[in-house]
């Protein structure tokens, strides 16, 4: 379904939805980050969802990677915990409008090769030196960025 | 309201309810711990609650300490994200049944004073000696002994 971000915008509808999420940046023994072409908006991210009862949060992330990607990964770590209330993600369809709620850990493959999905046209390792020439939500890249600068301490926002 | 907690029980209800919560563990300057005696389940436990739309889980935590305990915190890490899918809670006042989804917080104090709510009948500065002897969840009790053995990689489950 189609999503429209809304960054502190006063226009923006109001949130009437919380969906706790998971992001995953799953990087290969050369670096490089496992990136997906999203169906739904044309933007390039990192593979995630949202949280299934019965799971856990580090099962999901693993299980929206496999989904998306094909890749079967393993979580080492995380990034950072991003609950911003002024980012709101429209569905088009349904009025469903979530406030931002992503988990973002990383992760090392540990089966499968990039495959598409219904979610993800095109499933590819990108150079970090690449990153900046995809187009991406700007949530997305922030989260790249914090990933990227590497400190230890995890985003707490 | 009544609240039952299972875990790993074959008799459990179903979950039909994912709610982000947050949990606090404020420490003073002497390394005592900032408990509530819970109203609902007669348990000790530390600060927390359930995330409102409009606000990020780090408001969450704070408006929380606030409101059930008269303190004023500000964040200061991250204990780690608990989100098993076997621990669930029963509400006996309407059938929800949610699963398990705190992010639990380390914060300092910043003002106010230890002061009982509806939802904590008393508010005290616990000696990290005297854990031990309180009547506690076993969840609760796992939380604490995370951050009591301090390890700066965060639990993630």
């Amino acid at each position: 379904m189609a999503r429209i971000d809304y960054y502190d915008d006063p226009d923006a509808p109001a949130a009437n939805s919380l969906v706790p999420s998971a992001n995953v940046i799953v990087t290969d023994n050369t670096g490089r980050i496992l990136m997906i072409h999203r169906s739904d908006n044309d933007n390039w991210a990192v593979p995630g969802g949202a949280m299934d009862l019965g799971e856990s949060m580090t099962d999901c992330a693993i299980r929206e990677t496999r989904e998306e990607t094909g890749i079967t990964c393993e979580i080492t770590g995380l990034v950072g915990i991003y609950t911003d209330p002024r980012h709101l993600i429209h569905y088009t369809s349904d009025g469903e409008t979530r406030q931002e709620f992503s988990i973002v850990f990383t992760a090392r493959p540990l089966t499968g090769e990039p495959t598409p999905s219904s979610e993800s046209r095109q499933v590819v390792w990108v150079d970090r030196d690449q990153l900046d020439g995809l187009t991406m939500d700007p949530s997305m890249r922030r989260r790249l960025d914090h990933f990227l600068t590497g400190t230890t301490t995890p985003h707490l926002g």
